[in-house]
C-alpha cells in the first residue's frame, strides 16, 4: 500500500520549517534543534514476523541484523552517515525462535551489534514490549548528510545516466537478510561524481525507478541486456517459471544503489569503478515521464512497475 | 520484562563518544552529527492493540493521539522541546476499528495531528506495513534540550524534596488515551526551580520512584497522606477492591512528572503553583537506597515497587 498512502501522506502533512524534507524520500530531513544550522536524516523501518522475516526459519541475530540493514541502507539512499539508532520490539509472550522473549530480544540485540559497530551507528536505545505476536522490529536511525547534502530522489534530469550498484535479482533466496549497506559506497559516489539523484532498491528496479521518475518529474528507458543479473537471479529462473531479467526487474530487497549521474561523470565512473560491488550503466533519464525498456533486439516496450510490495 | 532487560541492554551495549546518555532513561541524548555541539534527544515507544489500547473499544484517532503522547511525555521527562517525530505502522491486513488498513493508517495520523501541532513537533514520515496484525504503532520522537541540559534521572540527592505534577492513579479508566504530555511545565519547572532529576510515570509511581532512586544511587520516603488521590482513583477504588491510595501508588499510565529539587526550591515551587495542573510534594530522597512509605499515624513502612507492566 505504500505508493497510495505516501502520496496521500504526503497531500495530509502539513508542511514545518523544521522540515527540510518530508514524506517520500528514502528518509526526513530534519532542522537539528538548537541552533538551525545542522540537519538530522532520520529514517524508520518496521519488519514484522512472516512478512520480512521467518522466525521458523531464520535466527534471530540474522533477523536483528536484517532489521538495523534496512534503515542503514536507508541513510545509504540519502549518502548520509549513520549517527545512531534507536530499536522498538513487540515480543510475543509465549516469545518466538524457540527462545523466551527476553532470550529473543537479547538474541535480536546481538545480530545488530556487529552492523552497528561496523556501519559506526551506535544503539541509543529502545522500548520492550509484551504483546500476542507475531514479532515485530521497529528500529529508527538517524544520520548526518555530508557536506554535499543529501542525495535525494527528484534531481534527476533527462540525459542524466541511470546505474545501479552490484547485481540485481533473487535477493530473497538469502541476500535480503545478510546485505551489507552501501553506506560507504553512496558517500564515494556522491562525493566524487556529483550525483543528481538516488534512492536504495527496495521493492524492486521496475517499482523504486517509477519511483525516483516520478519524484523528478521524468522518465526512463533501461537497456535490458546491461542489468547486472545477480547470479540467484539465475538460480532461482530455473524454478519460478520467470526469465532472469523479470527477476531482476521485479525481485524486491535487492538493497542496492539505484542513481543518477550527468554523462560525462556516468562515464568517468564507470571507467574507474571506484567500489568493490562494481557500478553498471543501465539506462538513461528521458524528458517523457514514461518508463521504458530497450531489448536486445532494439525494441523498446512500456516497462510496467511491478516490483514486490510486502502484504 | 523492562527492568531487567534495561539492565541486560546497559551492560550489553558498547559506550560510543556520540551517546551522551545511553539506555535506561526515558531517552537517550545523541550528539548530532556534523558539529558535535549540538544534541538530540530520542525516545522511542511502541504501542500492541489488546495490550496498550483497546481497536474494539477506542478509536484509532485516540489510539494515534496516545501513541504520540507517550513519546512526548518521554521528551518531558528529559526537559527537552519536541522537534519532530516518524511513525511506523503494522497494519492488520484485515484492518482493524472497522477500517481498511489505510483507512486506518489514515485515521491515526488524523489523531496525531493535532496533538502534533499542539507540542510545535511535526511528523516528518513513517513506514507502513501490512501484517497478520495486531495493530502495532510505534513511533520515534526527536527533541532538543534547552541550553540547561537534559533532565536525567540519576541527579537526585539526599535532602532533596521529591513531587510530582497533577493527581495520580486510576489512569486506565480514560486518561491514559486522553492525556496531556506535560512538555511545558517540565521545561517551566526545569527552568525556573534547578530540578536534580525527573522522569514521567509510565508504570506507576512506586515502580518508577524505585527507578529514579536506583538510577541515582538513593533512597526516597514517600508520605501517604500528601499523594494526590486523582478522582477516578477514588471512583476505580469503589470496585477494585483495592484503596485509592494503592491506585495512586502502583496504577500505570499517569504520565504525570516525578521530579526532584532542593529543599529551598521545592519550597518556593510549591508556594507558587507555577503550573494549571499543580505540584504536590510527596516526599523526600534519603541517602539509605530504600523506598518507604510513611502512612497518616506517622509509622513507615517499605514500598514495594509494583506498578503495572504491560504484559
Amino acid at each position: 500500500m505504500e505508493l497510495d498512502f505516501v502520496a496521500w501522506l504526503r497531500e495530509r502533512l502539513p508542511a514545518h520549517p523544521r522540515l527540510r524534507l518530508g514524506v517520500g524520500d528514502d528518509a526526513a530531513l530534519i532542522d537539528a534543534a538548537t541552533n538551525g544550522s545542522d540537519s538530522i536524516v532520520t529514517t524508520t523501518d518496521l519488519l514484522i514476523d512472516g512478512v520480512h522475516f521467518q522466525s521458523e526459519e531464520h535466527t534471530p541475530e540474522r533477523i536483528g541484523r536484517k532489521a538495523l540493514a534496512v534503515n542503514l541502507s536507508d541513510l545509504a539512499a540519502m549518502a548520509a552517515r549513520p549517527t545512531a539508532a534507536v530499536v522498538s520490539l513487540a515480543l510475543p509472550r509465549d516469545g518466538a525462535c524457540g527462545l523466551s522473549p527476553q532470550e529473543l530480544a537479547a538474541s535480536l540485540l546481538e545480530g545488530m551489534l556487529p552492523l552497528a559497530e561496523q556501519f559506526d551507528c551506535p544503539i541509543a536505545g529502545g522500548d520492550t514490549n509484551l504483546g500476542p505476536g507475531p514479532l515485530v522490529v521497529s528500529i529508527t536511525a538517524l544520520g548526518c548528510p555530508t557536506p554535499l547534502g543529501v542525495l535525494r530522489r527528484d534531481g534527476a534530469k533527462p540525459g542524466d545516466q541511470l546505474l545501479v550498484t552490484g547485481s540485481l535479482g533473487g535477493s530473497l533466496i538469502a541476500k535480503h537478510l545478510d546485505f551489507d549497506p552501501r553506506i560507504e559506497e553512496a558517500l564515494l559516489l556522491h562525493e566524487r561524481y556529483g550525483l543528481t539523484a538516488g534512492m536504495d532498491i527496495t521493492d524492486g528496479l521496475s517499482i523504486d525507478l517509477a519511483r525516483l521518475a516520478t519524484a523528478s518529474g521524468v522518465g526512463a528507458i533501461v537497456n535490458e541486456v546491461a542489468l547486472p543479473l545477480a547470479d540467484v537471479a539465475r538460480e532461482i529462473a530455473k524454478q519460478s517459471g520467470r526469465s532472469p531479467l523479470e527477476h531482476a526487474l521485479h525481485d524486491g530487497e535487492d538493497f542496492e544503489l539505484l542513481f543518477t549521474a550527468p554523462p560525462n561523470e556516468a562515464k568517468r565512473l564507470v571507467a574507474e569503478q571506484p567500489i568493490a560491488c562494481g557500478v553498471t550503466l543501465i539506462g538513461e533519464i528521458t524528458a517523457e515521464p514514461k518508463l521504458l525498456l530497450r531489448d536486445a533486439a532494439n525494441a523498446v516496450k512500456n516497462l510496467e512497475p511491478c516490483g514486490y510490495e510486502h502484504r
